[in-house]
């Protein structure tokens, strides 16, 4: 089957929440993108069994929660904040205590994006651990797409625009989608040059340099691999939790590329 | 000469004008760049024979200067603005009456990316038609560099973010210069997947798309032309002037890498 210009959906992406007001009209589907680590950490923590996770913006927020005797997370600064046990490792939440249970969780950046994009119709979350899944779900609903990276305190980041173009590019290759803006273009040529070697590429990325200082060298590697969760976490009123998704058998790319 | 990492000054790509703010601490100088059309235009007319050209932000100021005599051009939108004679053609300004002449400048991005940056030390223009002239004086001042982008109504834009690329990748490569932000990580290689095929690359531009439709198409290919313009338009108390400037003799790049 062939798309006319017409029928096409469009994909977009808007590299920092700062920018999102920018591009919010017409777009049916917002996809908030993270990798380090917060949407690594909340697809990981829903694959492996937590029920939940409230995403909130404030660290006096998740304070108030876990006064009520919620589970709850905070990060700041790539760091776990004080009087919390967790921030967003995603290693924190395959622990077994965590199963079943509602998580609310506070990140720099990540939750800020999530709250911010939910005025849209459907919210999703995605990172690089989940990265063909989601395109195979969102290639089936054809949508008018935006892909709103985090960033890191509304500047660009590397790995959360490398992802952006990743899910941009498998987009525009199925020819059911089309762009009309330079930052989606320019996400898929930065992703494209990245694709071949993402780690070495990410050594340049100013947000790594700060996780290694912090010693965090496990979760990067994590927050990097590629297509190891199959879970799409969705915003339902206010919540995430893990979507019932059973994907169709087709190939995801029709042409040689493949995602290494 | 070999720079440890304290003696490297920093140069920095900022995408848009609506990120200036998060950029603008710490940086002697400010390279504005508004490829298609207004700092061409500029770099062209003063390499012309303009005497100068004073930016201003709007129509209604452009109008107040015609209203005195000046001679104004005013462009929004790609379009000359109704009751002006130009816009920001680089050709208008090789015109012989132009010569020796003041002219006052509006235009829907750059101009306003110029006056915005005139809080700090030194303003210059950049365009891809004085690259490496301009690559060769930054260099040799190696100070802390910001690279402005006009983008187009505040979101990114391919054109000027490879022109802005193309500078960055020049000075980190003299190893005189290093930099913090995945902003110009990024900028690095959307250029350096673009320079070996500029024209086609930009053919995906929502600029040149939007500039192809107003049957501009001398006007792209004059401003993608690479090294054409040994000018350096330098903002002086508010009006743009030609830098007295002479390079040195010195290789520009110490690498293989020629642009293309």
């Amino acid at each position: 089957m062939t798309y006319s210009a017409a029928d096409r959906s469009l994909v977009e992406v808007c590299y920092t929440p700062g920018q999102y007001a920018l591009y919010k009209e017409n777009f049916d589907i917002v996809v908030v993108i993270d990798v380090l680590r917060a949407t690594s950490a909340i697809t990981t923590a829903l694959h492996h069994g937590v029920k939940e996770i409230i995403p909130v913006s404030s660290v006096e927020e998740a304070r108030a929660y876990k006064a009520q005797g919620y589970i709850a997370g905070a990060e700041r600064d790539g760091q776990v904040v004080e009087g919390f046990d967790f921030g967003n490792s995603p290693y924190a939440y395959m622990e077994p205590h965590m199963q079943g249970k509602t998580v609310v969780l506070t990140t720099t950046n990540g939750t800020k994006a999530i709250q911010m994009a939910s005025d849209r119709g459907t919210v999703v979350i995605g990172c690089l651990n989940n990265l063909d899944y989601l395109c195979r779900w969102l290639i089936e609903q054809q949508r008018n797409t935006l892909i709103l990276a985090s960033g890191w305190k509304d500047k660009v980041n590397l790995e959360d625009t490398i992802c952006a173009g990743a899910i941009a590019d498998t987009l525009l290759e199925t020819r059911r989608f089309r762009t009309d803006e330079d930052s989606t273009v320019a996400a898929k040529f930065i992703y494209r040059s990245a694709r071949e070697h993402l780690w070495s590429f990410l050594r340049a990325s100013s947000h790594r340099r700060r996780l290694i200082k912090l010693n965090i060298q496990r979760d990067v590697k994590y927050c990097l691999t590629l297509n190891t969760v199959p879970c799409i976490p969705v915003l339902r009123h206010g919540v995430l939790v893990k979507m019932d998704y059973t994907p169709s058998d087709s190939p995801l790319r029709a042409t040689r590329h493949e995602v290494r």
